[in-house]
């Protein structure tokens, strides 16, 4: 039996201008592209927008999961991907799509924790 | 305008017996009646079952989300739960829940990260 190999979760808070943090439905196009670009398989997702402006998602993968609360009000998102390294090493996609995430919200990372788990 | 109140995160690998490891139902069951009597509001969600028995979850809230991912094979899961305190301080409703998390699926804790974000 092989063992478990822990993966790599990223979890940041970024500030952003308000058009992207409002936006689910831009968001949702973007992860899932993401998500087909860099071989990762969706099995579930959740989209939630506020009476606020902001939204919520959580989405499923094979491979763990990515999540993003945004708050427009305060200029202001938490993002978390986690992907396991059961298959294969998922440590550099991880990174690079936290990068791409960045770039897509015009964000500005404010704080990042990189946890082995 | 009010500040952004960071919301407590709690990140946990634990190992548990394979029964409740392998099914995905009675969890759901259990974290709706988590989210139910701590007075969360489930807004999405996606379970997916593995054919190798595994399964994963993902359930975002108002409040925003919990996750976990189980690996009976290697008799384990990782789990996480993060409450923003934009209403209230959700801060020992995250602890609670954790802990009631671990009686559920009669786990023994491996390692727990608590993040304020």
């Amino acid at each position: 039996m092989t063992s478990y190999t822990p993966g790599l979760h990223v979890l940041a808070t970024f500030t952003a201008p308000a058009g992207p943090l409002i936006d689910a439905e831009a968001c949702r196009a973007f992860f899932d592209a993401q998500i087909r670009a860099r071989g990762l398989v969706k099995v579930g997702e959740a989209y939630h927008s506020f009476a606020g402006g902001g939204f919520t998602a959580v989405v499923a993968l094979t491979e763990s999961h990515l999540s993003i609360h945004t708050w427009p009000e305060f200029g202001l998102a938490t993002f978390d991907v986690f992907l396991s390294n059961f298959q294969r090493d998922n440590s550099a996609t991880v990174q690079a799509l936290y990068a791409a995430t960045l770039a897509f919200f015009e964000a500005t990372e404010q704080s990042k924790t990189e946890l082995r788990r």
